[in-house]
């Protein structure tokens, strides 16, 4: 059976004052009026139903994401005692997955993405899906790239392999690392690089003999918290387990040296929104170039990113500049300055002001 | 008798979001823990004692301005009906006073300045309470200027007519409107003018005889709530004559032409806080020539004026720009700005916003 997984564990420094330690990214809602996991969640339960969306998130946020997705059942809420990086992550669910289904076929996806034509994006999916079932091997979704941009990992795709209804599955090539400025124009002009969604599909016993293979030792602890699921010992072991496994992304520890990796390349609008500046891939600009959320009111001022959670904010003569208020925390930043905001909530908790962390 | 009336009329639109309707500039504490008003009654309260020190302020703010001074006479709490500019003010002060001390000396000056060495603004007021106790007249003090300051009007002495004590009592040129950059400077370098800083000293008396000889109407307004003093109509006199009273400055409708002015020349630090740029005036820049009050984080960020009523503030990166936060409202400006700040309360008024205005 199709299952999907999203996986919400990130904890979002990136968005203070608006996320805070308890509230991450993806209960945020940035471009619209609903938190990013809950758009996560409707944007594929129609391709599985409820009953098949899992969510892997951690202890700390396990209830709001429960009450954010009511309609789905409260065991699909998959909580790590802490944060393990998305390796250990999909591993978990794929130990929870084929402890239901053995037959297991799962899509991987963030919570915290803005995604356009949801049609189109759900078609793509099943067709992921319909070719690691048929085909074996893990599928990655390349976002044909509209921009040049430096700041996401590429994949080179290679011969095209398969054709199912709209889309082409091509073999992997190879993942690239963010490339410079020159790098990124000849990818945009070429066609054959296309920016890692973090969006996956395979068969769960298929990834996880690839862990097996290329992290045996996160295998065995995976295998052990797997092997203790439905008993009465099953918290314990997780609790006891899971902060032993290793850290490492699911991109570095399994991707790159998997041994059958496919790429179905896709153009629907696609952003990781992954710091304030971002939100101008979301939303509208106006006529002055301002991208505003909440009750904002500007004078003499553009292409600046406002937003507010409650306060009415002004901005005057102004511009490139992001503001983000909410009643107890306010961000003024240079827009170049944005990634900035760590080092920001580092400060916050030296300084000892642990209400607004 | 020597008495202080305090001026506490203002609405303080040009400090948005920290100033609102119901809580004028002069309840702000800007530059101490004080609210500014608090602490004019203490500057001046030593001179003339508490039950001696009176303040005038409209009616919806005089509540709030008694919980500021609870050891001042609640009666000596002066609510008008309604603003009606500086003249009307300080008339109805001044027939306050007569009613309870015929030959009442009053000190005149607003409630939301900043003033520096107290003993010897107090000793200046001292001395002017003394020459017009003795010659009569209407008596100003002039603030040597610091700086070529446009923003201000000055008042230019003529020759030294008295002494008292370390102070020169001048007889007063003119006023002067506010000059250009190439005026104020040549004032700097002269030391024949000096800012207006709104502070008087008179005998009730001689000033409601010049509101007699120039401003008749107002006179005969001021008269009728005079008479009513201590009657039991004279709430309802009050609340019927003052709405009507002419509205006019103190210093257009009474001192330009006032028949005998004098003016005592003064050097202690001194700053009207008309904006929050002004902030710099009366608080430490930091080695990046940061203003900053409250929980307040800047990196990268240099000439900024930042302030904090509540919410932790973070700047990266900007310099010459004016933050100020509340839980409910933010104000983000370039300095030079900053004066629209009224078009931005204007705007609010219009949306409809009333819970922050």
């Amino acid at each position: 059976m199709r299952h999907a997984v999203i996986m919400a564990g990130g904890s979002g420094t990136r968005f203070w004052p608006a996320s805070r330690k308890n509230r991450p990214k993806q209960f945020l809602s940035l471009a619209s009026d609903v938190p990013l996991v809950r758009q996560t969640f409707e944007r594929v339960a129609p391709l599985v139903g409820a009953e098949n969306t899992w969510i892997v998130t951690t202890k700390d946020t396990a209830e709001l994401t429960r009450k954010a997705v009511p309609e789905m059942p409260a065991g699909n809420v998959l909580a790590e005692p802490m944060g393990r990086d998305t390796a250990a992550c999909a591993g978990y669910a794929c130990e929870a997955l084929l402890n239901v289904d053995p037959e297991a076929v799962c899509i991987v996806l963030p919570a915290d993405h803005v995604i356009g034509e949801e049609d189109r994006f759900r078609s793509s999916l099943a067709a992921g899906a319909r070719h690691v079932e048929a085909s074996g091997g893990l599928l990655t979704f390349g976002i044909r790239p509209t921009r040049p941009e430096t700041g996401y990992g590429y994949l080179e795709i290679g011969e095209e392999s398969a054709s199912i209804g709209d889309w082409q599955v091509h073999h992997l090539k190879r993942f690239v690392e963010k490339p410079d400025i020159d790098t990124a124009l000849t990818y945009v002009d070429r066609g054959q690089h296309f920016w890692n969604a973090g969006i996956f599909a395979w068969r769960a016993q298929d990834f996880l003999s690839e862990v097996r293979r290329q992290l045996p030792l996160l295998a065995h602890g995976l295998a052990k918290i797997g092997a203790a699921f439905g008993g009465s010992d099953a918290e314990r072991v997780l609790d006891e387990v899971y902060p032993t496994l290793q850290r490492i992304s699911l991109d570095f520890g399994i991707m790159e040296s998997a041994e059958t990796c496919w790429t179905i390349p896709v153009e629907y609008p696609w952003s990781d929104v992954g710091s304030w500046p971002a939100l101008r891939e979301v939303l509208t600009a106006d006529e002055n170039g301002n991208v505003e959320r909440g009750r904002v009111l500007s004078l003499d001022s553009s292409n600046n990113i406002v937003v507010s959670e409650g306060p009415v904010i002004s901005v005057i003569g102004l511009k490139d500049i992001i503001v983000v208020a909410t009643p107890d925390g306010v961000l003024v930043a240079d827009k170049e300055q944005a990634q900035r905001v760590k080092d920001v909530v580092n400060t916050i908790k030296e300084r000892g002001w642990h209400e607004v962390l």
